[in-house]
Formats: C-alpha cells, structure tokens, sequence
C-alpha cells in the first residue's frame, strides 16, 4: 500500500543539508559504526525480546532499558511516573529539541514464553521485532554519536515509551508530550523498513458498550425487554452504515457477549467497537452517528415492549480507546528530511499509508513526527510466530541516524531542519 | 396465573365413579395411610434429593429409587436403555395401562451441594422439590395400595424418567412412549400444587446457531463480512417479530457469543435462541419465519459488504431442544378425573396454563396426561435456594392417588375412566 512519488520535491535548504552531511567525515564514521555495530545490536535485540514486557506490565524492561541509555552515557536519564525512560543528547543549544523513541511494551502477555529461538539466520520469538528491534536500532544509534564524535546542533531526547500497543492507548507518548511541550519534533523506530516514511496516523476510538436490562423466563416473562436484543438491534444498524472510502473510515462490533441461557431474557450484553479513519472530522462523524445508534437501539427494544424506565433497557458506553487522528502534508519538511535522508543511503523512499503508531499523538498537536524502520525484516507481528531477518539491518539505523542529524543539525556545522514553534 | 371455573361440567359417568370412591372403606384406608406416612415421605424426599442427578447424571439417583420400588413389590421392576426406572402394578386386566412418574433428573451441577436443611419447618436444598418431592409422593402412593389391600382394574406402571429437566430435553418420557404404544394414560407428579391441574403442555424448540466468515483486521480487512456483524442482523430481526398473543407464543435470543477482540473482524459469533408456543402450528410459523431470518441475515451482510462463498459469512443451525405442543380439550375425560378427584378432597380445582413438563409428550401424540403436584408448597426451583415445606403436603399424594383410582378403576368394583384407544 506505498505509493513512489517519482517527482517529489526536496527544498533547497533540505539538500544543501545532505550535501553537506554526505561528505562530513564523522557522518561516514557514524554510518560505518552503525553497520560495524550489526551484530552487537542484534544481540541487544534479542536481550530485550527475552524480557516480557505486557502493557501495563513493561516495568523489568523499561529499568533494562533505562541501565543501558545511563551506560551509554546521556544526561538526565530518568523514568516519568507513566513509566516511559528517556535521556538527553546534548546539542549545541536546547531547541528545537527531536524526540526519538521505540517502544518498550509487547503485545504479549507474561505467560507467553518470549525465549528467541534461530532458524536458517532467521530469528523467532514473541516480540522480537515489535519493538525490541527498535530499542536496539536506538541504542545503537546513540552509540554512533559518541563513536563519531558528532554533537547535535540541538538536544535530542532518546527514550522508550510504555503503552503503544492496543489497551496502552498511547499512554506513554500522550504523557510525554503533556509533560514536554517543549519538544518540537518526534521519531518513532517502529516496524522494519528503511525506505519507507510514515508521516501520517489512523486515529481510532474504542468502545465498551453495556446493554442492561430487568431480565426474566423467556415465556413466562416475555414482552420484558432483553439487553441482548437491544444489543442485536445496535449490531444491525451499525453494520449498515457506510462511512467514507478517503479517507479510509471503518467500523467494527468485534465482540459481543449477552445473556446466560437461551430461556432466560438477557439482563446484560455487551459490545466491543472499533471506529478509525484517517480524518479526524470523519472519525466523529462516524463516532456521532454511532453514538445516536447506540442509544436508539435501547430505545426500539423498549419501544417494542412498551417498558421504560428502570422496566426499561439502559445502555452504557465506556471508550476505552483514544488514539487521535494525524494528518500531516507529504509535503512537510520532517517529511522531505526523512526522504532526503532514505535517498542518501542510494535507497528509493516510499511514502506510506497511515498507521497507528506513537507518531498520532505529536502530529495530532502540531508537532512535526514520522515513523521509521529499525531495519531487517520481520513478520507475524501480534503473533506467537514473530521472526526477524537481519539481512542488511544497519539500513535502518543508518536511514534514522542521517534523518535525527538532519533534523537536530551537527553542532556548529548544519542548523536543524525542524522547524521551531 | 390459574383461572377458576364455576361451571366447571363433570360427566354423569364420572360422578358416578367418585361416588363409589367417597365411600369406599379401602379407599378411606388408603387416603388414611398417605396421611400418616407423611413423615415418612418426607424422609424419603429428603434422602432422594441429597443424591446428586443433573441431567445425563442420573444413574445413582435412579439406581436408589428402583431399589424402593423392587421393595415396595411392584413387578417386571426394570431401567430401560435410556435410563428410565419402572415397575408395574398389575391390575384385573393389563389396559388401559396408565403410567404414573416423577422426573429423577435435577438441574444442579455435580459439584452442587445438594444437602438439605431444615429452618422453622422449611426444608432447603436444591432439588427438594423439583422433583424429589414427587418421587417420594409416588412411592407413598405405591405403598397406599398395598396398605389400603386396594388393586387397580387396570395395570398401572410406577416410576421416574430421566432427562425431564432443560437439556434432557424429554428424552426420558419420549423413549418411555417410544417403546410403550400401549400405554393409554400418563400422569406426571411434579411442582406441589394439590388443586392445579396442568393438561396442557408448552411446545418449545431450542437452536444453537453459528455465523462463520473469513475473518481479519478491523481496519486493514474491512469490507470483510463479519460474522458478529451478521449474528447481530438477526437478533435485530427476530426482535421486530410478532407472535401471536393467543395461543401464547414467544421468542427469545438468549445468549449471544461473537469474536475475540475489538479490532478483528470476527470469524464466528454463536446465538442460542429459545421459542415457545401453547399452539402447535403457531409454534412451527415462528420457526419457519427465524429460520428464514436466521439466513437472510447472512445473505445480508454478504450482499453489504460484496462477498459471497467463502468469503463470505455461513449459517449453521443445530436444534438443541425439541418439546413438543401438547394441546388438550379442557374437558378431556382425564382433566374432569382430575377435578373429581380434587373435589373429593374439598378442594378447588384449578385449570392451569399450559407448561412445559414430561406430560408434553404423550399429550402431543394423543395419550391423555395430566401434570398434577406432589404436596406442600415449595419456591426457588432452579435455584440454590430451593425450599420445600410440608405442611399439608399429604393432599398432593391423596389427590394424586384418588385421581389413579378414578382413571385405572378399582378391581371388580369400577372400571377404568381412562379410555381404551
């Protein structure tokens, strides 16, 4: 689902910036550490991968990784009380600051053995590339600053967040930025590609929808209302809606559950829905006519019965999901750094279709944020046969490292590319 | 939910019978007996309650109830290969034979503490009543023939079915009059009631159905079918329904089960659907009109979403339960015994609704049968609060016995009421 834009347009400011970062010495320095680093970060990887890491659990791995970022020498390395760990990367100047993370949670629960197994140089294991690739991309990349000598233009917070994944609902990157207004630009090392560029989020609500009721025998007490037919009556109408094709916006009751036994009429029921679009006015829209449902279907069940009230059904809605919608220009100069950046490395970037990623929140407010591959290749993400192909790994770091001196700048040499509020 | 009749016509034949009853020394002498062994019954409900029997478990329970009636002398004393336990008491002449049961079979669980205890002269327990009471009041019965030297005119056979009770789904009483087409009566002992008389038995059918599609994710899949989606367009239509009022006729979409998370498109989503009807052909339209439904929706969220075959969503349905309508005139020559016999007593009759119990059966394949309670009052069935209590409880087994007298006549004195096919 990547589009090649064969006339995309670079600034000239952007390529005067890589011309420049294409002959600086400690730039080549940095890149030949970072493939030289290989094997190391595979390690790293797989270190981490072998810490289970559940949301709200991601506790053992964030200390992990928090003793690693104080090993590698940043300043102020620290925990915040959501529990994501970062540090800073002094620059020449405070601002304009780039924050760059991966991910610390799993999608995996702690029963799940996360022990990585190799196979034919293919490595297999719950959550060895989602995200432990891109913790280990990260660490490698701050190694590569202090291996080259390069000092940023800027500071740059390096850090992993708590909570990407489905029921963390972003905590950790939405208390980031509640508490660092002060930062103004956002990577987050996710997924594997070193070509393609992410500039764009899917936002998404989630809903616990509670249908409750009086209850009763099905025969005996029959003209009594059911929160399960309610439910069903939510069910149809929802099916039915068509919600607009571009953006993308998309609808789904994934789970349902009601009743005890078939005689008895259901006192509760409950729904599990998932809205998302990649157009904030679309995705309420579709949220505002779910909502008007949602309370209709009560309303017909009743109706249909002639019972009301505390005789009546109630519906409860619970969102337990938020992930805001980014939309960002292709056009945005984060966008045109990472392009530049790709095309350095004699690779052909590709701009993306939006995904849920840390990188919704930032670009939601206002701040410039793309996600970008730690390298290799992977597969099976979500599931128990996760695997990872470091094949030419160091694209990845190599491509974020060329796209974090574009953005911060080199001390005294290159002036950041991201823009300052 | 009972309705008396002040005009209520009992045939001069009838009359004539019940006349010779209320006078008969040996009748006198049994009704004496069911009095005095009241204490005795109750022991014995006690001690047949206390063995656990949920439905397909029955086999210790009914092991223990036809060694009493090996006790009590009845003859050919047997299990059949469904589990039914029966004897017979021989009459002047084998028919018509009537037969006269309780259900052994409880709802509760194996892991149920069946214990009974005893506060302020109230007996709890689950299963007390329903239906060890009638167990009990059939033995007391067995032994007041023997007591009162009374013999029927006509074979009578004792005994308990299995399977009465939800999943059991009659399969007890329907293999009792599968393999017994020459039984002509049937008299089932259950609830406590001594004035109701139940004639009439509620139909019912019970599915388990399971929508399956292909499945996917909840944004990258969508325009995939959904077989919550589909479960849900079917509920909404069965609750749009409406039945006839008279003969009642319900419906009911119990239980509805679907998907796994918020963000998959579900694969399968199970409804359990419970319909009822006191009318037989009332009973099969609804059927007919949900089963259309039930595919209809299917053929709806397939055409919604352009997917056919297995791409798109399937329909089966498993018929979990099938009781049959029993329909019978309220003047039937076995409804007016029943009222003769209460009457006896100085009692009030009461013709009952229709309900759902092993009389269902014979009644629907044209075997006059009767529901009639065992004594005592008693609440909570199907509950862990189940009580019994036994004052006057003596009237349930007196009327029951005076009904059998009536129905297989008393040795060359009256001949049966129950009439020969």
């Amino acid at each position: 689902m990547s589009k090649a834009k064969n006339a995309y347009q670079i600034d000239k400011e952007i390529e005067t910036v890589y011309s420049h970062l294409s002959s600086h010495p400690d730039v080549k320095k940095g890149l030949a550490y970072l493939e030289a680093d290989q094997t190391n970060t595979l390690h790293e990887q797989i270190e981490l991968a072998e810490i289970s890491a559940p949301p709200f659990q991601e506790e053992t791995r964030a200390r992990a990784f928090m003793k690693k970022l104080e090993e590698l020498g940043l300043e102020e390395v620290q925990q915040d009380s959501e529990g994501n760990v970062f540090g800073r990367l002094r620059g020449e100047r405070k601002g304009p600051t780039l924050f760059v993370s991966a991910h610390i949670d799993s999608v995996f629960s702690m029963e799940t053995d996360v022990t990585v197994t190799e196979k034919d140089g293919i490595y297999y294991g719950p959550g060895i590339t989602d995200d432990a690739r891109g913790l280990a991309a990260l660490l490698s990349i701050v190694r590569a600053f202090s291996h080259s000598g390069l000092k940023p233009e800027a500071d740059i917070i390096f850090g992993g967040t708590v909570g990407e994944e489905g029921p963390g609902d972003l905590r950790g990157v939405k208390a980031f930025f509640n508490e660092h207004p002060e930062v103004e630009g956002f990577i987050s090392i996710d997924a594997v590609s070193p070509t393609a560029i992410v500039y764009k989020g899917t936002g998404s609500y989630r809903y616990e929808i509670t249908y409750t009721g009086p209850g009763g025998h099905s025969f005996g007490a029959f003209g009594t209302p059911s929160a399960v037919h309610a439910a069903g009556r939510a069910i149809s109408a929802i099916s039915d809606l068509n919600p607009p094709v571009d953006p993308k916006t998309t609808f789904n009751v994934g789970v349902v559950q009601g009743g005890t036994i078939p005689t008895a009429i259901a006192e509760e029921a409950k729904l599990y829905i998932d809205i998302r679009s990649n157009g904030k006015k679309e995705l309420d829209q579709l949220d505002s006519r779910i909502q008007v449902i949602l309370q209709e279907a009560a309303e017909m069940e009743n109706r249909k019965t002639g019972q009301y009230g505390d005789a009546g059904i109630r519906v409860d809605i619970n969102k337990l999901g938020d992930r805001p919608v980014g939309v960002q220009d292709d056009q945005a100069r984060v966008v045109q750094t990472a392009w530049a950046a790709t095309e350095q490395l004699g690779l052909v970037p590709t701009l993306e279709d939006a995904l849920s990623t840390d990188a919704n929140l930032p670009i939601s407010i206002g701040v410039p944020a793309l996600t970008l591959g730690a390298g290799g290749d992977g597969g099976g993400y979500h599931s128990l046969d996760e695997w990872f192909d470091p094949t030419n790994a160091h694209l990845g770091p190599q491509r974020v490292f060329l796209t974090i001196l574009g953005l911060s700048g080199i001390a005294k040499t290159t002036l950041p590319l991201l823009p300052e509020k």
